[in-house]
Formats: C-alpha cells, sequence, structure tokens
C-alpha cells in the first residue's frame, strides 16, 4: 500500500459541484442526448425529442355521434308533439355511432325520439339544432396542432392521441447510456458465501438499477481486478462505448488507488476527494471527453454519491428538468452532531406515532445496505452546521411515499424474532402495515415510548427485588403515559454455544472458569439485566468473563458471532440458537411484553397487531415453530394505568 | 340494427359494483396471482410472493471498517502521548478495508493514528475501545432475518440487500395476463388515414398500456369484426389463455349488441349497462370462471370505465392494497350541472391562478382523446347531485402530479395557432413549462381573467365605433383589474377556400349570393365579430349566408371542414389555411394581443413568456413561417390599467 496516496483531498461540497459542472459544460455533455425516431407504439415512458403535430383530423370525417338518422335540421323546423313531421326515405338515412354523415345532411336525431312508420318512412316530434349529435371534422384534433411538446414522457393516452391522427413515428430523446464497473480482487459473484476477505458484488446492481430508475439505459460490467493494465484496458473502452461511465471501487485501499491513477493517466480527474460523509473518496473525471464518476466501495456510500453527482446528469444529459424531491417535515427524535465541515447523509427513518412525524437516525454503517432498505429518508447536515436537537424539526427528503409511511408501525426496544413473523404477517395481502423495528433493547424502547417515538415497545425488564417484569420500570420511567403492557410471549433465555456445545459448556461457572470467550449485549438490554443478575447470584466477577465488554444489539448478532466461531458463547435466545443451528444452554425463561401507550390502542395498525396475536392461529404455528417460546399469556393485559 | 337490443340497463355504480364483486369473489378471482421463483437480478420491479430471509449474514466474517492496522486492544490500554506503546511484528497485522480481521485481533486502528517505526514495528499513542473500526459478523444482517416482506416491490437497494447476504433466488408474484380484444369491422389499423366510416383502432393501445402501468401483463389482440363466429371463436379462446379478458367493442350498435349476446351464450352476463356517464354500455360477465369486461367504443368511455371496474381487480388479483389516489382542493371556474340519475366522471384541467387552484372541465365529448391529454384531473358528480356552482369548492382526482399543474400557464381566450408555438418552446428543455390553452372565443377569454381563471387570455375584439381593439371591452368588462394588454401579433383574417379556390370565391358578396356554404364562428369570438361588421359594412343579412348558423370554436376547425370538403368557405387566419394547405381570400388585418393581470408579471412562467415573445428569434422565425403574421408591436404594451 502505498501511504502516499491514501488521502484525499477534503473539497466543499459546492466546489465539488461547479468544478463538475464546469468540465461536463466544457464536453458538452449538457443536453448532449441525440434523438432518434421510432414507431409510437414502443414510445411508452420515451421522451419526446420533438414538438409532436397531428397528422390528420379526428375526427377525419363528419360523424354520427349517437345511434340514429341523419337528417337535414331544417326539415325538422316545424316538427312538435301536436304536429310531429314524416321524412320519406330520401330525406334521412339511418346511421349507428361513429358512421360517416352523408354530405346532405346537417343533423342526427338519436334512435329514442325516432318513431318508424315503416323502413322508408320516420315521424319525429321535435326539431333539430345545426349538426346536433355530429361529431364534426377536427373536433377532436385539427391536422398539424400540437398534440405534444418536446420534452414530454409518453403516456398510454398519448399513444392513442398520436395514432388517432394518423402520427405512426414519434422522435424520442436516446438516454444516455452508462456502464458501471465494480473493481476489485476481492468481489466475487452471488450464488456462493464469500470467504474471509471476499465480498459479493451486488453494488452494480443496485447501481445500474438505480440509474435505470432515474431514466438512463446502464448495465453492469463484470468485475475488474486490482490490476492497473486491466483496470486501464476497460475504461478505455467504456468511454468510448457509454456517455457515463461509473467506477465502483472495491473496499480496498489498493483499488482505490488504481483507479485514481489509472484516470489521471488516461485523462482529467477533476475532482478526488469531496467532504462529505459518506462519500468521501470520490472522484470525478473527464476520459476522452466522457465523464468517469469513481464512486466509494461502500454500498451506501456509492449510491448516496451517485444521488448527489450522477443523478442531476442524467437530466442534464436529457436536458430536463429534475422530479421535483418530495419532503416532509419531521421531528428528530433524538440529537444528531454533525462530523464538522462534511455535507452529512444521515438515513432516517420516520414514524408517524399520533400526531407528529418523528425521525430516527437509522444507519449503522456505510456498509450497513439494511439500513438503506429501511430508511424511509435522508436527512443533509450541511457543513458547519451544529447539528440538530432532539424534539427540533427537520426536513427529510423522502425514499418512498409518505402515506407508506404513514402505514408504519414503529416499535422500538428489545429484539424478538417473533418481531419479524409479526412483521411479514401484518404486510400480507390487504393489510400492507409495514413495521419498522428498531432494536435498541428494552430500556432504549421505553426511552422511546417517552419522546413520543414509537407505537410500541418490547421490553424484558426484570425487577431483581419483586422477580416482576418490565412494571416497575414503567412505574419509574413513565409514570404520566396511559398505557397496557400486553404481554407477547415467554421465551428461553440461556447461553448460545456452537453446535455440539464442543466445549461442553454447562453455564456461566464454565465460561468464567476456562477464559471462554463471551459476546455481551448492551447496558438497557433486558439480556444484560439478565446475565448481570445471573452473574451476581453465582457470584461470579464481571470482569473475568473474556469478553464481557464487548457488546452486541440483538440476539441474531450475538447468535452470529458464535456460529461464525468468533467467540464461544454468549447469552441469547433459542429462536436465535436455532435459527442459525447453534446449540443452546438453558438459564431461564424470561416473560416478554409489549407497551402500548393507550392513545394507539384505536390505531387501526395497533388493533390489527393485536388481533394478529391474539387470534391468528398461523402467528401461533409459525412462533412456536421458532422453538423456546410459550404463548399461554400470549395478547393478554399484564398490567395498565 | 335489432331496435329492441339498443336500450341497456341503468344500473346504479354502487349495485353494479357489489354484483361484480360478488361474481369475481365466486371464480376465486381474488388473490388468484400465482408465485413464482424467479432470479433476484431479475426481479426489479416485481412483487414479493413469500417473505425473504437472510441466506447468510452480512458481513459474514468481522471486517476492517478502515485501512490501518489490526490489534489487540488490550495491548494499547496505556497508550497516550506522552508514553506511546509501541508493538512488534506478532501484535499487529496491515489491514485494509474490507480485509478479514484475523481470529487474534479484536480491534483496528486507523492508517492516520499509526506511526510505522519499519516494516515490523509501530509506535501508538491513543488507547483503542474494543472492536473499534471493526464491521462484525451480522452487524448489517443475521442469516435468516428477514429483508423483505410478502407483497413488497423490489427495488434495486432490496436486489442488493438479497444478493449480499446470498439470496438469489426470489418468490414473486405472477401479474394477471389481460388480453385487450377490440371489435368491429369499421377498425382500421394506424398508418393509413380514415376513409369515411372507417375508425383507427388506437384504444387498444390505450387500454393495454394503462393496464400495464397498474400492473397487469396486458396486450392487444388483432381487431375482430362484427362476426357472431368470430367473436365468439376469440372469447372462447381468450378466457383460456388469460385471466382477465377486455372486450373494446366498436362504436357501431351492431358490435355492441355481438357482444352482450355472445357473453350470455358463454357464459353469464352479471351487468349490462351502468348509470355512468361516460360508460352506460359496460358489460361485465364471466365466462370460462374468467371475467369478461365489454367496455364502450369511445376511448374516454372506455377509459374511465377501466379505470371504474378494471384498475381495482389488478390489485385484487395480486393481494394488494390500490395505491392511494392523489386528490386536488380546487375552486370550480365555472357551474357543472350533473346529469340527474347517473355518476358522472368529468375531465378537468387544473390551473394554480394566483392562490386559487381553478377547476375547468375539459371534455367536450367521449371521442375526444385530447380532452384526456390534456386533462389534469377527474372529477365526479355523484349521482343524486345537482351539480356544483361556480366557485365551489371541489375535491379533483389527479390524473398528473401537482407540481406539473403549478407550471402549467393557462392560456383561455381566442385561439391563435401562436399559442401552439409558444407552448413548445415554454415546454423545451429546462423551462417545461406547459400551457393549458382552452379556445373559447375572445369574450370567454375576458370572462376567464375576471373570474380569475386564467393567467392570461388572448383576444382581440374589435370595436366598431373606435376601430380600436380590444381596449372598450376591457374597460367595459374588467374596469377593477389591474392589467397590461400585450400585443401578440397582427394577423391577416380572411376566407379560407379550398385548395385553387375552385369556386372563385372573391369576398362575402359571392357567398350569399352564390349560396355557397359557410362555417362560422361561435358568439363572443373575434373572428365572429369581424365577420359581423364585414356582412354589416356589406349590407349583406347573416340569414342569407348558407350555415351562418353552424359554429365552430376555433379557425383549425373550421379550416379542418374546408379541407375535408364539408363546407366551401370560413373565416379564419392565414396560418390555418396554410396549415392545411388551403387557399386563403383576404379581408382585413387584425391586431391579436395578451391580456395579462398584473398580479402575475411577476410569475416566473408570465416571465419566460414574454421573454420568448420579445427576446425569442427561434419564435419569430417560427411565426412568421406560419404566414400572415406581423409581428411589429409583439410584446409592446398596448394599454394599461
Amino acid at each position: 500500500m502505498n501511504q502516499k496516496d491514501i488521502y484525499v483531498k477534503n473539497m466543499p461540497l459546492g466546489e465539488a459541484k461547479e468544478k463538475w459542472h464546469n468540465a461536463l459544460q466544457e464536453i458538452n455533455f449538457y443536453h448532449g442526448a441525440k434523438v432518434k425516431e421510432i414507431e409510437v407504439e414502443k414510445a411508452l415512458g420515451r421522451i419526446t425529442g420533438a414538438p409532436v403535430f397531428a397528422g390528420h383530423s379526428s375526427p377525419a370525417y363528419n360523424a354520427a355521434a349517437m345511434d340514429g338518422i341523419a337528417v337535414h335540421f331544417a326539415d325538422l323546423a316545424s316538427a312538435s308533439d301536436a304536429a310531429p313531421v314524416r321524412l320519406g326515405p330520401t330525406q334521412f338515412k339511418a346511421v349507428n355511432t361513429g358512421n360517416s354523415l352523408p354530405q346532405e345532411f346537417d343533423a342526427v336525431v338519436m334512435i329514442e325520439d325516432v318513431h318508424y312508420i315503416n323502413e322508408n318512412e320516420v315521424e319525429l316530434a321535435i326539431p333539430a339544432t345545426p349538426w346536433q349529435h355530429v361529431r364534426t371534422i377536427g373536433e377532436d384534433i385539427v391536422a398539424t396542432e400540437l398534440i405534444l411538446p418536446e420534452g414530454h414522457t409518453i403516456r398510454p393516452i398519448d399513444q392513442g392521441a398520436m395514432l388517432a391522427t394518423g402520427v405512426t413515428r414519434v422522435f424520442v430523446k436516446v438516454p444516455p447510456k452508462v456502464l458501471v464497473i465494480p473493481t476489485g480482487s476481492e468481489l466475487i459473484q452471488p450464488g456462493t458465501p464469500p470467504a474471509p476477505g471476499q465480498i459479493i458484488e451486488f453494488n452494480s446492481r443496485i447501481l445500474a438499477g438505480t440509474l435505470n430508475e432515474w431514466g438512463a439505459v446502464a448495465t453492469g460490467a463484470k468485475p475488474i481486478s486490482d490490476d492497473k493494465e486491466q483496470l486501464r484496458d476497460a475504461i478505455s473502452k467504456a468511454v468510448k462505448e457509454n456517455d457515463i461511465v461509473v467506477m465502483n471501487a472495491g473496499a480496498s485501499a489498493g483499488t482505490r488507488d488504481y483507479t485514481s491513477t489509472v484516470l489521471a493517466e488516461l485523462g482529467e480527474v477533476v475532482v478526488h476527494g469531496v467532504a462529505t460523509k459518506p462519500g468521501k473518496p470520490v472522484i470525478l473525471a473527464i476520459v476522452d471527453n466522457t465523464p468517469v464518476i469513481g464512486l466509494p466501495g461502500y454500498p451506501v456510500s456509492a449510491i448516496l454519491t451517485m444521488r448527489i453527482f450522477v443523478h442531476e446528469m442524467i437530466y442534464d444529459f436529457m436536458d430536463m428538468k429534475m422530479p421535483p424531491t418530495q419532503w416532509a417535515t419531521a421531528r428528530m427524535s433524538r440529537p444528531m452532531h454533525s462530523a464538522m465541515g462534511v455535507d452529512e447523509f444521515v438515513r432516517i427513518t420516520l414514524g408517524q406515532v399520533g400526531d407528529e412525524l418523528m425521525a430516527t437516525p437509522a444507519g449503522k454503517g456505510a456498509g450497513a445496505v439494511m439500513s438503506l432498505v429501511r430508511a424511509d429518508g435522508i436527512l443533509t447536515l450541511k457543513a458547519g452546521s451544529e447539528g440538530v436537537g432532539a424534539g427540533e424539526e427537520v426536513e427529510i427528503e423522502l425514499l418512498r411515499p409518505l402515506t407508506d409511511v404513514q402505514s408504519t408501525l414503529v416499535a422500538i426496544g428489545s429484539h424478538d424474532n417473533i418481531i419479524d413473523v409479526l412483521a411479514n404477517l401484518l404486510h400480507k395481502g390487504r393489510k400492507t402495515i409495514r413495521i419498522s423495528s428498531a432494536h435498541v433493547g428494552s430500556m432504549g424502547g421505553i426511552m422511546a415510548i417517552r419522546r413520543g417515538e414509537a407505537h410500541l415497545a418490547g421490553s424484558h425488564l426484570l425487577d431483581e427485588e419483586t422477580g416482576e417484569y418490565n412494571i416497575s420500570f414503567i412505574k419509574r420511567f413513565l409514570p404520566d403515559v396511559p398505557l397496557q403492557l400486553i404481554n407477547l410471549c415467554y421465551r428461553q433465555q440461556g447461553l448460545i454455544v456452537a453446535k455440539g456445545n464442543p466445549l461442553k459448556i454447562k453455564g456461566f461457572e464454565d465460561v468464567a472458569k476456562n477464559k471462554y470467550s463471551f459476546i455481551n449485549r448492551q447496558n438497557g438490554a433486558g439480556t444484560r439485566l439478565l446475565t448481570d443478575k445471573t452473574l451476581r447470584d453465582m457470584n461470579i466477577d464481571p470482569t473475568t468473563i473474556n469478553g464481557y465488554e464487548h457488546e452486541e444489539y440483538t440476539h441474531m448478532s450475538v447468535a452470529a458471532s458464535i456460529a461464525n466461531g468468533s467467540v464461544n458463547c454468549g447469552m441469547g435466545i433459542l429462536a436465535a440458537a436455532n435459527a442459525l443451528n447453534l446449540d443452546f444452554v438453558p438459564v431461564a425463561e424470561e416473560r416478554y411484553d409489549l407497551i402500548i401507550p393507550k392513545e394507539f390502542l384505536n390505531d387501526l395498525k395497533i388493533k390489527t397487531l393485536l388481533d394478529v396475536i391474539r387470534n391468528n392461529s398461523e402467528f401461533q404455528k409459525l412462533v412456536l415453530a421458532l422453538g423456546g417460546y410459550n404463548l399461554r399469556d400470549s395478547g393478554n393485559i399484564m398490567y395498565e394505568q
């Protein structure tokens, strides 16, 4: 690794954007889209590259607008109930809707008003007005009139209007062709689990898919290894065949170095390093009059950086206005300190809790794809801002429609695998209620309820003195909140150990004595309380537990560490052990309840949730299949205030 | 034509919907979608048919989150600036971001904090916390955790999350297969201008395209002639191969009869005729356990009826919630009387004029495709309502985003072909300002300004006494409105006649004397005033003009009638004659101005418009190419108050 090259500049975002804008202008990138003629039938969703004018008029002839008879209106001038008028065979002609009106007639009488004497004679009792029930030539549109302006996205109805007036071919803009090139020797294709040091190459799929949603025609290339020559060849070829090239560095520093070096050799690196978080090591270059964007390796950094620099480029190229960003005003549920000197883009989950739209930072790291799957929006903290305080109003750029957010049940608190079961059952079919669950431990859940940030909190806090669960904590921390405490389950807690329990761990005594490596849960987690109580009851000094200070936030991440062999054991629920096919040494059965403020008990989402818990046999079957659960009190109110 | 069959029932919409719902339930149509497994890479936009769980954890191993060195945190417990700690070759290992963390280490120190003494020795001045800068196993997601619930529309980021955790195949719902069958012997394929009585078959394109936008997999079939056997064969085959069959009757009564008769023979007609406008003759039938919907022939009726009965069916079949309808509250610019006893669906154009969102009925007839191209929304007048009054607030179902509506310049008044030129120039590139123009004549435009319904009105009202244009009318009808009268053009008015002027028409005298057929403009049109003044000046009695009572609303529809041979001549502008390659007998040059209330002069849309008129040479070139225009005062203020 070349230590001199590892530092990239920290250019302010505004300056980087301006430099890039100038560079793009120099290569005439703006409205660079060509125009080509295609069949109207294949033009759905395409953007007109020229105005479209009617080829001929529609209707193309005077046509009957009703079923009835064609007449000359003047013949009926005197018609009345008292003195109906009779018309002979030359004075009328039966017409159906859409029929051409014979030249000699100038009105249509609808069939309901026609009294047929015989086939050749009719009697009419109402006068007609000129051209009544006639669709006259060009009534809808006249030849040469404008149907669609330039820059219009073609809808089915527009196709119909063009075809109706004889336009069968239309000029459309050719969207930019983009190649996404993943780089890095550590990349493997999806389908095999990655060995240590390997990374599944999924970024190019996210990036190309997103570019296509923005209107580009993007494809992902095969990954390029960390080989300067290969990289140089790939870029040289790509810039000849594409309007934009996106490089996605692997996570290794080597790859990043190669990319910037090769780009500097082949063309001009306009920007390398921008003061944004995430996204700092972005490279903006011009090679062979083609923009080449080097995105950071982490998926979240790559996507957010692409949003900043490439989204607009697609519209620039097409000479189109960017679609308006959807914003929502929300209230921060907790303070967010900004990283000084950089523009920071924070993934946010939103929850409509009562009257307030609450915003909670969602991201754990730049590699966390799931944080973007779950994110509802993005909060931008400008360089120079000091961050935002809890309770402060913020503007959130929405990543999903606000209506989806409003049908989201916000669960914050202790994690249990049953939440996933509920999430799926609630989203199934017409219910379409999403669950957004943040795993912050039982105390974290109680605090979230206090801040009005969650509809419900999962909690299993054991009061050492009373032996009761949750109630004393509620009385202490939520004294003024009318709420119900509803049981979800009883569950087995114990030591999760490797398959077959190779170390024959029987309990904490073994762990302390043999210095087996342990993984702990964070402060405020019910499981942490249970661990601490167990250790105290057994007179074991926590500092003698190897790994006591290593904290994870969920049962599943504890289980994952054991499954992977990085630690020998950790405290967690049987369901987590079962999910990863691990063994389990029982320690205790505990109670797990849901804290639900009364103000939400009539919310359709909560009602649906409680209905599933109380009455849905599929739910009960799925939970019992997880193992270690007892539903004897499930849905029962354990306490209310 | 069988007269007995022409009447269809008038079933209230609610009753028809309930009957149809019951019929669909009987054939188990609801959540009838099957589920199939496809590759994740091809699943973009598809809807999950089962929950998706992580195949393996991500990260799959403890990984360095930074470039730097892997260490054991305990070795650095005492490190400080005053007493840095040195680590030997076995105590650290260089790692790059993404590298697997060797089992013996439990933290990463970033390269910026590492002082290399030599290749085998480093010096560190800051302590480390356990697992710092390490992405631990399953930090993003743990094997078996829920990634996506059932019924979720797959986005690029979701594909990434699945691939990241080893999921390469996913169960998705199979959308309903729909065949749209156009019927009617009068139908011809797009590409040749229709002869009298022929109709271009474009409906199936609009209908199939719309169904696809709703999530179906729809295709259009070849049209079936009005032949009972062919129709029977086509339907029998279609119901076997599709989940939904949509019949689109030609406009002729004969066709409609065949469809209902054949459907009754093959299966059960559940509903025939619903009290809606448009859409009355809809047929809802079940054939061979497959829903068959017979839509009316007119495109507007067909589309609106499909929205009522078929849109929801797609979601029913997929067991999905309908996407929420977008609504806007608007103020009616004019009264709208409802057709008693039917649910009426009114096409509406919207205009953000000042603070008010104004709604104006847009449709001229069920055949008017352009009215739907132009429509911004739909107003529903329930059966039993008495309609809405001018100025009343109404809820409009939006057909395009409100932001598009807000960037629309509302021009109501006299028609001039220059409006089309402006519409295209204003929509081009980044400007993206739409012009919604309603052609209601000069007086109609003045009234629209008075009602606060338009940003501008085109007007060419000649005051017979003063010889001045527009000003006396403004003083009379808009005395209290601060406004500017800005000239757009001078233009030639005259008699539009057939190519080569075969009748050698020299003027109105010829027309009156020889009883040549004439087509007039409506009351309140500037051209009508000019016609009337000309006739008066020439002492010609209007009733001697053959066709004086036949009114059209635009120059172009006048020209179209002449081009088609239905009338000999009509009064209009040279540009209209030129557009349709007709001849022109000049009568007078007149002034055409824009009336713009002062409150809109600072509106970006108006400013852009005036800038184009005053300074855009392309505009001037295009207008002069139309013929008959003089721009000597174009953009000048002729009067203000």
